[in-house]
């Protein structure tokens, strides 16, 4: 398990080669969106949204890393052979550039149905691009059998503790840069990036993972008091669609408090639109998530509460969004 | 002419009606960007961005409309009729904006030519639009008649002084956002922007204008002691492109020793592409014109020089800004 400290830890390890992402305060109250504002409680104080998306690599999963890795070439166990992860998503993609930032190889694992531009980007990084099996699973299945045979280190999109801890830097960030947080949402797929921040702010701020019906991870493995599997459908599916919520996530979730909170495409749709029209911010899908419920009224804040959302990835395709008329 | 103490009298008057937008500070030596960051001086300290696309309509340009509105409903000269301008770019939708927001009347005149989608955004924001003539210059002396026979205010999109003074809030934010700043680079198109901005920061920060080499009206007016008009083409037509700089702009360059910077469309076509892989910021070419210089080389930091770069509008179509595959 991990807690703040790990975090902290953390924190130091990776400084500087990340990039200190900011924060804007909104006022969802006055922005005259005649669908969503009138829907979304608004007698709070602005809401602070976290701009994790202009992180390197276009998401959180930088953080978590950088933390893995450079904890395992502290303590001696970084090989020739590098890293190896299975990923054709955000995390493929950060495990990429980590190592070639470090000067290491990376071995990426992805489904034979893994997208062409998918692969081109981890290539472009570096990275050896395996493509292997139908499912999931079967990349993964044999990242771990290369870890096994070849000697490097094994890289988990979620579930490994100094994962989680990367990840939860962002809210050590974002403590120094709002002052007197209630509530932080954030969304929720192998549960890494909840894990993370949920250690990092347990007893001072409480954390509710958003996730989409369709993908109910976490609300499953708190309602079974253990990790079970899900089946996954969506719009969020390529971020936030692991089957299963890890074992390091449930446990904090559990210690923790955190609530899961769900939500229906349709306002995830909305959210991310939403974004783009009043803040000129294009996120992807499984960022937009961790908004939708402020603003479909899913999550109403008390009167005076203090509200920040992570906007945590941005590996989008921005064709759709248009200058809407709407803007303002 | 206008001065620091009219931007402070600006920041205090609009303070709580606009956005503090964030900065990030980004190092470019770092990033793997074969044709751009080896063409680049960067012995330098991170570069900060200021977001200021992430105002409210998307540009700066709602700090001058609310500078120069709140200044004369002050003065009591703010008629029943509203407030009257002549633009179909980002001034026009500022003015809209402001109106609805302060419970006035704004009327627009663009010339008709200006696209169905911009008249349908200044629609959509309340405003009353009046389609003139086949240049720019029909809507403005429309608009000017339409505010002498209604008594209606008349918002000039750069050549007021509220207006420079509006846009100049944006350079007393970033002071308290970034220590020790040297220069600040600002595109320049009739140059309201600039002034504002030079006016903040006389005597303490170094400003450069960036302009287009196919709309250069500040390098023109400098050359010539004078506003000349010049001739106008390019990406950045719909943003930077009036014919002439404002004398405002003209005599405050002059003052405060503004330079002009020349780039050309190749540069900041790539600069916009750049912003869009490397951090997942979508702006429109005229906000990308400020960058350019840094990323293509025509600007080179001395070493130790801490540089600015206001990002200052988005109102793009980000249908051609894709997942590429060298994120990062
Ligand atoms: C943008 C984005 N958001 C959220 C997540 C979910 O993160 P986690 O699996 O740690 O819950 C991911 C995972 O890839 C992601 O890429
Ligand atoms: C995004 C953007 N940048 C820059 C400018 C230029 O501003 P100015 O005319 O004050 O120089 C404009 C003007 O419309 C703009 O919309």
């Amino acid at each position: 398990m991990i807690n703040r400290s790990d975090v902290v830890t953390a924190t130091r390890r990776i400084e500087g080669r990340v990039r200190k992402t900011p924060v804007i305060a909104v006022d969802l109250a006055t922005l005259p969106s005649p669908t969503l504002a009138k829907r979304a409680a608004t007698s709070t104080p602005p809401v602070v949204l976290k701009l994790e998306y202009l992180q390197h690599t276009g998401s959180f999963k930088a953080r978590g890393a950088f933390n893995r890795i450079l904890a395992a070439r502290e303590a001696g166990q970084l090989r020739k052979t590098g890293v190896v992860t299975a990923s054709g998503g955000n995390a493929g993609v950060a495990v990429a550039h980590v190592a070639r930032s470090l000067v290491t190889r990376a071995t990426v694992f992805v489904p034979l149905t893994a997208p062409r531009i998918k692969v081109d980007k981890l290539l472009s990084l570096g990275a050896r691009v395996h493509r292997i099996g139908e499912r999931y699973q079967d990349a993964y299945d044999a990242a771990a059998k290369h870890a096994v045979d070849s000697g490097a280190l094994f890289c988990h999109a979620y579930d490994q503790p100094e994962v989680c801890a990367g990840q939860g830097t962002l809210a050590i960030e974002l403590e120094r840069q709002t002052e007197g947080l209630d509530t932080l949402l954030v969304a929720v797929g192998g549960g890494g990036l909840m894990a993370g921040v949920a250690a990092a702010l347990e007893g001072r701020v409480q954390v509710i993972g958003v996730e989409p019906v369709s993908i109910p991870t976490l609300a499953e493995s708190l309602a079974a008091d253990r990790p079970v599997d899900v089946s996954v459908s969506g719009v969020c599916v390529d971020s936030l669609g692991a089957t299963r919520i890890g074992d390091i996530a449930h446990h904090v979730a559990a210690r923790a408090g955190v609530r899961s909170l769900l939500v229906g495409d349709g306002h995830i749709v909305e959210a991310r639109r939403y974004l783009w029209h009043h803040f000129r911010i294009a996120v992807e899908y499984g960022a937009a998530t961790a908004l939708a419920p402020l603003l479909s009224g899913h999550y109403r804040p008390e009167p005076g509460e203090r509200v920040a959302v992570v906007l945590c990835g941005a590996n989008t395709d921005p064709a759709d969004l248009v200058v809407h008329p709407a803007l303002d």
